[in-house]
């Protein structure tokens, strides 16, 4: 095959995320939104939000690793954040679909953007960390929104969600003191559990 | 309001454009994709595509004007490229949705994606003769790979698609070349009227 075809094959791959489907509701509620959806909306938070990232980030390698972020899901499939059993073979089931997935491109391609992805996973660099905190916040905005659908159909509790956001500041100070307000009145208004 | 409010409106507006279905299938053909889904598959292919560019691409930029390029759909709706009364108005209902929409931005930001936008339309640019490509190709590779549904459900001639992509080698002489390629194979496999 030639790069080109490689390219291509993993271009088309990546269409099937588009039925990759999260817990997360839309803003409206009326349909819950898919990984393609969810990724979209990351890379355009990731240059309108740039300017608060606790350090100075790379917005193109950021835009990049948030756009990939979930192609893993295409074998591996969303584990929802508070489903414990599934969280257990989580790493070990997204591993193996990285190789798979990134193994169709071009090697100087398959390097890069399985390196932008074990970075995100790795969370260390300030761009793995803003891209984290987006990756926590676009859905808290949605539940936000959507009047808590999805955290009241599954009984989340207040104290599930701040475990899970645990690191989320390291990201932006800013946009974590918002959903850490909107967690705050979601609790109030009886949307998470106390 | 503030700069971070005004963001935060914008960015939580962009949400329904997750609802603006396309008339282009999935490559599964399973169901129609809609306008975020469409955008986010660009964004991949601008990065992905980027050293087949006639002329060298600022990669951000390209990435941020494909992000946002539908986002006036949100008011003026899909107009399907073959409807020649809705292409009518087109331009007036996208102008009158791009003042508003972009309007809900701080100013600079607001002049930045208003002038991505406007540039996008204008196609003179490296990066929008680029874009613009990418917005003409990807609906015919979905196209291909969904055995030509839309085309078909449309009775789309092969005069259509080829008049629609009069421009598109400006972009990419060798993506225009392998989109061509899949045209002629349509006309062959009776997907595409002669």
């Amino acid at each position: 095959m030639t790069d080109f075809e490689k390219q291509m094959a993993f271009i088309m791959e990546l269409d099937k995320i588009k039925k990759i489907t999260r817990q997360t509701y839309l803003s409206d509620g009326s349909r819950k939104e898919n990984d393609a959806e969810h990724s979209w909306h990351l890379a355009l938070m990731a240059f309108v939000f740039a300017d608060y990232a606790n350090e100075k980030i790379d917005v193109l390698k950021t835009m990049k690793m948030v756009l990939l972020h979930d192609v893993i899901e295409i074998d591996a499939g969303d584990t929802y954040a508070y489903d414990t059993e599934g969280n257990k073979t989580k790493r070990e089931r997204e591993l193996k679909a990285a190789d798979r997935i990134f193994g169709l491109l071009p090697d100087a391609q398959r390097m890069e953007y399985r390196g932008l992805w074990d970075e995100f996973e790795a969370m260390e660099t300030v761009e793995a960390k803003f891209a984290n905190m987006l990756d926590k916040v676009q859905p808290l905005l949605l539940n936000n929104a959507s009047n808590g659908k999805s955290w009241v159909e599954h009984g989340v509790r207040e104290s599930q969600v701040l475990a899970r956001n645990s690191r989320t500041h390291e990201g932006s100070e800013e946009l974590w003191a918002y959903a850490k307000s909107l967690i705050e009145e979601n609790v109030k208004k009886g949307r998470l559990q106390p």
